[in-house]
């Protein structure tokens, strides 16, 4: 029999309880429920006997094998994981900014305290990628992660591709469905999507980053415009996550998390609505994805127990194979790849001249130049698509561009995802 | 230190025996290599210390820790499999004949003698399936999986939608490539898939079903028409494997493995040449896909590693979580849904009206009629698509109307995939 305590009882927290309570848990048994003001929490289904606390300590001093952590952020639920661990308790936890910020150190003291720390709902929500990514794949070298890693984003970049809406009108849609913040800025600038794969580096690839090194890229400026200049191109526009070894340093991790075209018929483009996909990449194996639902209340109770039952099944010295994540060098934020740049202008002779001549003299080729018809003239959106360059170019190149008068507004640009992810 | 014997030195032997032998495994040592006439199998590659044997009893009576089992086929192998769970050895195979056979029985003799089997490599090669849907995913309750189990027929199925190319001329290819055997019976009749539903069943719905019994289509009639006509459909053609709980018994397995009409937007469709993808749909998780290469030397090795691994970081009581897997009662064959039939008749006034009086008389509605333009009136293929009907009954349809005289070829049926299965 195994003892569990609840620490925060909001959507996951109840999703948590509802299924311990309702299903054959024989060898689980819920002994404590944490929250603040926990009074106004109760509900009636919760057996009699689990005690109702808005004191931690009460916790963490009890006799109970397991924490599961649900309040998210960065504190106290850093510092209520790391007493309990002290205390040899286990820990459960769907905390990405905790785990991204001291996963490593989180990890040795639990191994130093013979227990457990699991956080399998603490990426992509119900689906089981970081087992699977560990221990699923553990006979593989993995080189490359990448995948979407936020539904929210997903929700507004889906929509705005299949209705023409807006990104202000998508983002609208997604709060009233209760899939956006009120501030919806982790999201959508993609501060949740960065931790989250920081997490993926660690367990994917074994190098543990310096998660706020990874660059980020907003969705924000992207317009319904654009999605059309991505279909002539055979593309759509996901905000992509991934990061990868560097082939002449593989103490270095190269990531990034932006806004990128990706092809059509890939793995990325087909994912719809609010939903996620991992998609790893082996020297033995080849490609494999994981795909389903990245976030809500019952999807990500499914992986809190799903960890649950995996403490019962694990040998005592289980968190020894985290041995092999290594602190890495600091972050490569350069890639080299071909790049979509949208220029919206107030129309003249010369622009693209003008255009072509900075490109030029950062080394940068221009491979075509999209423009569809019935814009109006002082505010004509076209795009330039440029053949492989790194990302220190085209910035710097943008950065001279911006200084032009006949931008009506900041040029957008975007990386094209060169490699066509081929699985379904 | 875990000691390793490998039982079987073919394509995946010889992969798995690379990857620890070049890898980092220092936790992991080969002990022997057992293969028929092993003299001829030598490779240099391999340590001095391997003992090379054709003998599997040497195997058996030494003090490995693990017996990895690739040499395919029910007998000898589920013999060899058996002898060495009863020397308290793990075990490691591939099988998917030994496991859908006698997995119950291997599992009770492993926890008996308080030692291992794993199988991840026996259901689509590289996949973490078999851990994903039994570890990742334990804390959901799955009501249902489906999915492409064998490449050989998706490569060969892929290969007639995008080139228009005839079934054998795919097959030749698919043999040419190594992708299917000379007589690719297993694969294309659908034997192959039908032996690791049955795995899966007992996996992810915790029903133990006697394989045999689930009902097989054969992807031999295809044609390149049905193709055309399955667009018309917004459809394509694969073969499906699916297995769910009936309702109203859930001691109960209804389960099919044939080829299918599937929507274009669906996961199913989005498989293409020979991967595999596995469908999980649970109470809780909603729907979780996992996709990658099902075959092949090196990806079904680095299963067959992963297992290696995992069984290092188990509990010495790990086969216990597989308590909850029941003997199920008989396979229920029938579904009810929508169907394609196609006819190829040689063309005369009241065909239509014959076969919508069989159809009428099994009380099953005729939803379209579909004809292209432009085929030979001698021999016509065309087009009856069903709304939702039993098995049973469209099966008894199509033996009365196969007797009507104006058939010239035999009439082809495939259930149309109601659900649209949405993930990518």
């Amino acid at each position: 029999m195994r003892t569990v305590a609840l620490v925060g009882f909001g959507t996951v927290g109840q999703a948590v309880a509802k299924i311990l309570c309702e299903g054959s848990y024989d060898h689980l048994r819920l002994t404590h429920i944490c929250n603040r003001n926990v009074g106004r929490k109760k509900v009636d289904w919760i057996p009699a006997d689990v005690i109702w606390t808005d004191d931690i300590a009460e916790v963490i001093d009890s006799d109970t094998n397991v924490m599961i952590e649900l309040i998210g952020g960065l504190e106290p639920a850093l510092d209520w994981i790391r007493r309990s661990l002290a205390t040899g308790k286990s820990v459960i936890t769907a905390n990405k900014q905790v785990i991204a910020h001291s996963g490593g150190l989180l990890l040795n003291l639990a191994r130093k305290n013979n227990c457990h720390l699991l956080f399998e709902a603490a990426v992509a929500g119900g689906i089981p990628v970081i087992q699977g990514v560990r221990e699923g794949l553990a006979g593989d070298q993995l080189f490359r992660v990448l995948g979407i890693l936020n539904g929210t984003c997903n929700y507004i970049l889906t929509r705005m591709e299949t209705s023409g809406t807006s990104f202000a009108a998508a983002l609208k849609e997604a709060q009233n469905l209760g899939y956006a913040e009120s501030d919806p800025t982790a999201d959508v600038d993609g501060i949740d999507a960065q931790a989250k794969l920081a997490i993926l580096s660690a367990v994917g690839l074994h190098r543990e980053i310096d998660f706020t090194q990874i660059p980020l890229g907003t969705i924000q400026p992207i317009e319904p415009i654009d999605f059309i200049y991505a279909r002539r191109l055979d593309c759509t526009i996901r905000q992509v996550s991934r990061a990868e070894l560097v082939e002449t340093n593989d103490r270095c991790v190269r990531a990034s998390v932006q806004p990128m075209l990706v092809p059509l018929v890939s793995t990325l483009a087909r994912v719809e609505g609010s939903q996620n996909v991992v998609v790893v990449e082996g020297t033995f194996g080849g490609e494999t994805a994981f795909s389903g639902y990245g976030a809500g209340g019952n999807p990500t109770a499914v992986a809190v127990v799903s960890d649950l039952e995996s403490i019962a099944r694990r040998a005592d010295d289980a968190s020894a194979d985290w041995h092999t994540i290594k602190k890495a060098d600091p972050v490569e934020r350069e890639f080299v790849e071909p790049h979509y740049v949208r220029f919206t202008v107030t129309d003249r002779p010369g622009i693209i001249a003008s255009l072509a001549g900075v490109f030029s003299r950062h080394g940068i080729n221009v491979e075509s130049i999209l423009q569809e018809p019935g814009c109006p003239k002082d505010e004509l959106p076209f795009v330039v698509t440029l053949e492989s360059c790194s990302t220190v170019a085209i910035k710097e190149a943008l950065t001279e561009i911006t200084s032009f008068d006949f931008h009506a507004r900041q040029p957008l640009w975007m990386p094209i995802a060169s490699r066509v992810e081929r699985l379904p």
